[in-house]
């Protein structure tokens, strides 16, 4: 059989795990698989990055790009560096070499899709980014190679390991948001920069690239409204209890017709969801298709094992599919892509609490507003203890417009028996 | 592009599904995955069995299976006719003419696998079987395509859609098992003849297909022991509950080196283990990999439309994939595969159920027996209250030889203090 070369663009967590695993299953691959993989450079910018030099002989490293271009033994170009440049050039470069590449690289992917896509449609080179998407959860082959007899309508993600551990720190220990950053800092599970993380950018980088490949439309990170995890309270936990919810940062979009809604925040979910099961560092993504109906993949999202065993994967499709590589060529790949609308203004059901004035006609007056702006409430919670002057108001809505909620809120912020709108969370059920 | 013309074998639940997706996406389908999917005969046996005859052109429909063998045009069949004869002389014969064939059908492939993968292999056509476990769920395909890079060594598949429902009602509204099962019958969860299902055999096809690909040396249906749900009673799930567990019908495999063990039974698993959250008719298959480390797939494992899915996703493969069919060659294939070895005197946990006589000592005796038979005990459950001169104990042990603990449960039975051992069921964490 012939030898396939790989190179590797980075030997960080991702990198060193990519290499162990060709290296020690390397037997079982040729075995199994009937390939004989190896990697024959790594390109390596910082030596400060790399995770395990003595992991791989010296003389596969290198700091010049163009030694793996060149090298026309070189078939499979692995990106796993992060980040967009020189990510973006890396790629590019090797997909107009005729390179196939796989990339774990969320950000780049998402960013640069068309590009890559077009460039290596134009070359009958590969490109796979499994790896992007939920680390070790095939959930971007199943949507593509499993759910094909499917018009998808919905998908709901916990796509982010770092948020989904505060959250449930936060819900099982009844603790707040900074107590448990820190401590998630402290053990390597959230970054000392976690912004990407809590405000929840990494999860709209996926779920660009996870509501584009389900509803065969590309919906650039541009479009999706975003909002993280930094305002929770213990007190938001407390209620969502209290109702029976758990919460959870999850990556939504729904497609009815030609309209698509894409958005990212936390979410009440009712506690026999299977996504409110889903606990700690681990992810899950949650699809409803038509013929297949609900679908649920879970597992780790994140680590040197987990993703590198997703990256392995994309190689040795990338290998047996070589000839017959497939392509998304959207529409319209820079923008949405024009067959579809974005629905902004989408419906979905809310849960609101306000600190407000312990006095009689304040729900009356609240809920005058909310009908106003056609918001109508499923369930009221009103806490009947009082020592102060000051009620806690927990409001649950039914569907309703999102811009309708919002502006009815903003009204009801200036009465003047509302102290503070102090949470508004989206509620899936 | 080519037209490809496609046979169904049986037009009842999943066939006309198939027939339904093939016609009502042919569009998308024809657009997505650039393919003109045909149904252009239906093969009947009985017309009783015959869901919906509107559904499809009567020209389609046909009672002599040479009109399909001896059609060229024809270059796939689909059979989902169930039960091994004729199924499998029809599946053999559709691949001696060099025909791809995908099947839904758990019993005929599981039973007469290698028969039909070296007969597929011989002619390069295409043998594909995603909807032989979990329906819907695409826990075939992410084994073969998704997760090569992993040297799996566990699968726990809730994967009997019928016993789950009933467990569930057992569990959550306290009821037993026959007056679930009649309310499933007459619901259409539950066959009127349930006994493949509530044994347990269907857990056990299923069982033999998936742990055969996870394990890759396969594992007949002959070589797993099974138990089916009818012994479990109200008081099972009481003391489940109390001890802060769920009971499900789980098929488990296990790989430890180049031993292999393999059951389906009731198995008692903590309520925050994901698969204690999968309810009614669901499924939901459990896998762990070197690499991956913990994955689960849920879903809908039976039904018209998501079976379907399966199939067509089946279909699609077997064209995308035409002259670069993978084969699943076992070593050797009709028995258990030599380089393995069964571990029949597996390790678990277990709780078992006594009545026993409520008087000083019993426990000590009880314990006496366990300990010659090396079976050490995690902790024991003793109710307080007793209105009679019985009393109830419940033991759980730590990992024990199962054969052991048959073995200490026998003697223990014959112990003048020991009424009766009521129950014996495995927990896994």
């Amino acid at each position: 059989m012939n030898q396939t070369n790989i190179a590797l663009l980075g030997f960080g967590v991702v990198g060193s795990g990519v290499y162990r695993i060709l290296t020690e299953n390397h037997d079982d691959l040729n075995h199994r698989e009937v390939l004989d993989l190896h990697v024959t450079r790594i390109l390596i910018r910082d030596a400060a990055n790399v995770r395990d030099f003595a992991l791989a002989p010296q003389e596969l490293f290198t700091a010049d790009y163009g030694e793996i271009l060149n090298d026309d033994s070189i078939s499979i170009v692995v990106e796993c560096m992060g980040g967009v440049e020189p990510a973006r050039s890396f790629i590019l470069q090797a997909l107009r070499a005729g390179k196939s590449v796989v990339s774990s690289n969320k950000e780049v992917i998402s960013k640069h899709w068309h590009e890559f896509d077009a460039e290596a449609k134009a070359r009958d080179a590969g490109l796979y980014y499994e790896a992007t998407v939920g680390g070790g959860i095939p959930i971007l082959r199943t949507i593509m190679d499993s759910m094909q007899a499917n018009n998808i309508t919905r998908v709901m993600g916990i796509i982010n390991g770092t948020t989904n551990y505060i959250l449930t720190k936060m819900s099982e220990e009844g603790l707040d948001f900074d107590e448990v950053l820190h401590e998630a800092q402290s053990l390597g599970y959230a970054e000392t920069d976690s912004t990407a993380d809590v405000e929840g950018y990494d999860a709209t980088y996926k779920l660009s690239i996870l509501a584009s490949l389900a509803f065969h439309a590309h919906l650039p990170v541009s479009v999706i409204p975003r909002e993280g995890i930094t305002k929770l309270s213990r007190r938001d936990f407390a209620i969502a209890r209290q109702l029976g919810y758990e919460i959870k940062l999850l990556a939504i979009g729904k497609k009815h017709g030609s309209q698509i809604e894409v958005h990212v925040h936390p979410t009440m979910l009712p506690k026999t969801h299977p996504l409110a099961a889903v606990r700690g560092v681990f992810n899950a993504i949650f699809l409803t298709g038509h013929a297949a109906n609900d679908i649920m993949l879970y597992g780790r999202g994140a680590g040197s094992m987990p993703t590198a065993s997703a990256v392995v994967s994309d190689i040795i499709c990338a290998v047996h599919r070589a000839g017959r590589h497939r392509y998304i060529t959207f529409a319209n790949a820079e923008e949405l892509s024009t067959a579809v609308q974005l629905l902004e203004n989408y419906e979905s059901r809310f849960c609101a609490r306000l600190l407000v004035e312990d006095a009689p006609g304040v729900l009356a007056s609240v809920a005058g507003v909310l009908a106003k702006h056609n918001v109508s409430l499923r369930s009221v919670l009103q806490p009947g203890e009082s020592d102060t002057t000051d009620a806690r108001l927990t409001l649950l809505t039914h569907n309703a417009a999102a811009q309708s909620v919002r502006a009815a809120l903003a009204e009801i912020a200036g009465l003047s028996c509302v102290r503070a709108v102090e949470s508004l969370l989206h509620v899936e059920e």
